[in-house]
């Protein structure tokens, strides 16, 4: 497949690359989902997401993208008739729109516009006009690099008696989003993001007014009822209602550990340098972000292509000639936008290669680019928050 | 975790022992589900889906358990205040009265009793009363190792002018259920049985008259909508709607191309030799099976324990002592029969490992056993069928 002198460098935000250790646990003979070394692994991993979602509420486990955790949110939470509001921001805000009709929910939408972040002046408007009493959000929209202010549109929904979900799915790790601190009622997430193992794990962490407006509307639901899960995850031991996607779990169980050991503020810093050695690397190259400038949006960087190049060829020219693996934009920003993944496990030199190749085919685009100035912005922001920043081995 | 004297055995009906080229694969670094090495994997898989689902329908795929599938079938056909009839003959049957009655249907349900085969006629009676037009049954019931004809249950269906939707999580793939040869309108699976992968891929091979009744009756569905990942892996390439389990596919890739290197009808005969071998073993030991004797209750074994042992720490000694765990009984069964797998990565030696593990546990419980009693008896039966009868490396 690949060329043997091109490495394989994987800097999208998710799947993301997979630590050695993970893979290696998931390598070992599979286990019995009933058998006491896997409910050991299940009860460390349902303990352990408590930390990192930084709640005490159940964190509940399904084996599902991360879409299946949006799914359970919307399955419980939107009545069919009711008012549901959506406050979007790309294309994982557009989901939850999508899922609320599914649910025939009255979707009420607030479009911040594609790049844009959501205004929680906006949200309180778009609330008193709809009378909705729930909220469908996004802590990081992955299709732009934006990352909202969730404190303040929690804050904004209760005022309004209205209950928040937010799809955390490719935040949750990256950037702090303190469940019980903030009272997000519900916060979605996936494990092939910054919780650095494959796609295939979706969670919610629920808390109890969100429990309890689900107990109030059963029906139309099942694999992703949260009741069901709640039940099982609460027996002693913890039993999963149906059989848990237990490799991951496995692979889940070690990435959960090296989260732990580096220690979540620890977690939280590195993306934090990584997000800002990415924005000045996009300066140093002269280019322009896609969206704003914030401090707080460390899961992506989405960068404006340079006009009068063929946008789309140098994604493509870094995976097929450099083996660096980027993401495009996606649906309208197609051709327009790079996004360079800083989620999970990503260290310092990460982000240099990852610039490096970016400025290698951006040259080959035909735009003039002054080789090294990227990289070179990044190591300055590298040394000045003081090596060593490596991801956790 | 294990003493290091005592190897494992994994001879459970799910989650089932993993091939290690397989589990080699998946150690592998995660791929991009966008690159085209991944999208080369996928369409590899959804195109040999297919042969082993022996059809030319869509073989549906999503990151869940197999009761995602399950449930997708649920969505798709099953309508509130309409009828719906499901044929049970165990747990897992009795799960899709669970679902139909989460979508609100009026569940017409045939309760065949655990360790019973649905009758035909009994189905066919049912139907007439109730004027279902769509009926959800089982083709291996994994509680009781019964697994029921579903040639003669889909024409009865048929007959009345009804759907069938087939739960062939544990049989897909360990006995035959040609799919456009019998016309079955949808058969759902999972990875983690005779499939040789994690737990974590559900499928759904799903026919043109079943896609049609979904589309007449859309809403309530999302994730498991079939119209959205009918759309999606039909594109050119394929594209999942959703981030695929890209490592599950990895692992199912090697797994799929290990079964057509082997033979979908060699897979079947080895089947059918290892579940001969185990029911052979059960008479050596002059015990009774639960549940019919049957040529085609190849996936697994459930044996009667004797009266005046304690039937629960059979397994557990199995497991606890000798490191080869089978699964015990379920619900109404518990400590009743001992379930012995012989579905996916089983060999001859498997059998005769898991009977002497058995056999040493009766002893222990203190049952008055011939030890070798059992395994001679298996021994027999491969001999006679033609050594070497190994699984695929």
């Amino acid at each position: 497949m690949a060329n043997p002198f091109v490495k394989q460098y994987l800097m999208t935000a998710g799947p993301t690359p997979i630590p050695p250790a993970v893979s290696e646990a998931m390598a070992q003979p599979v286990l019995y989902h009933r058998a006491p070394a896997f409910i050991e692994v299940y009860a460390r991993c349902l303990e352990r997401l408590k930390t990192v979602f930084q709640t005490e509420n159940d964190v509940l486990c399904f084996a599902a993208s991360g879409s299946g955790a949006m799914e359970s949110a919307v399955a419980n939470l939107a009545r069919p008739g009711e008012p549901a509001l959506v406050a979007s921001c790309g294309k994982f805000g557009e989901r939850w729109v999508e899922l609320c009709e599914a649910y025939g929910a009255e979707v009420a939408h607030l479009d911040a516009g594609w790049g844009n972040r959501v205004e929680p002046g906006e949200l309180e408007r778009r609330l008193a006009e709809s009378g909705a009493k729930v909220v469908f959000t996004t802590l990081s929209e992955t299709s732009t690099g934006v990352v909202n202010d969730v404190q303040a549109l929690t804050q904004v929904a209760h005022d309004a008696g209205a209950l928040i979900a937010v799809d955390a799915v490719s935040g949750l790790g990256a950037v702090p989003i303190p469940q019980d601190e903030w009272q997000v009622d519900v916060v979605v997430a996936g494990s092939q993001k910054a919780l650095m193992c494959p796609p295939g794990l979706a969670f919610a962490g629920v808390g109890q007014a969100a429990l309890d407006h689900a107990a109030a509307g059963p029906g139309h639901r099942y694999y992703f009822d949260w009741r069901r899960t709640v039940e099982g995850q609460r027996k002693d031991p913890p039993d999963s209602p149906f059989t848990p996607a237990v490799t991951l779990f496995v692979g889940l169980d070690v990435a959960l550990r090296m989260i732990a050991e580096e220690g979540l503020d620890e977690v939280f810093d590195r993306h934090r340098i990584l997000g800002r050695a990415a924005r000045a690397a996009v300066r140093g190259l002269e280019l322009d972000l896609f969206g704003p400038e914030d401090e707080n949006a460390n899961v992506v960087t989405a960068i404006k292509l340079p006009e009068g190049i063929d946008g789309a060829a140098v994604p493509k020219t870094m995976r097929d000639r450099f083996g660096v693996t980027i993401a495009g934009g996606q649906g309208r920003l197609k051709g327009k936008i790079a996004r360079i993944a800083h989620c999970g496990y990503f260290s310092a030199f990460d982000i240099t290669t990852t610039f490096a190749a970016f400025e290698m085919a951006l040259r080959e685009a035909g735009h003039d680019v002054e080789l090294g100035a990227g990289v070179g912005a990044a190591q300055a922001v590298f040394l000045e928050a003081g090596v060593p920043v490596a991801a956790p081995v």
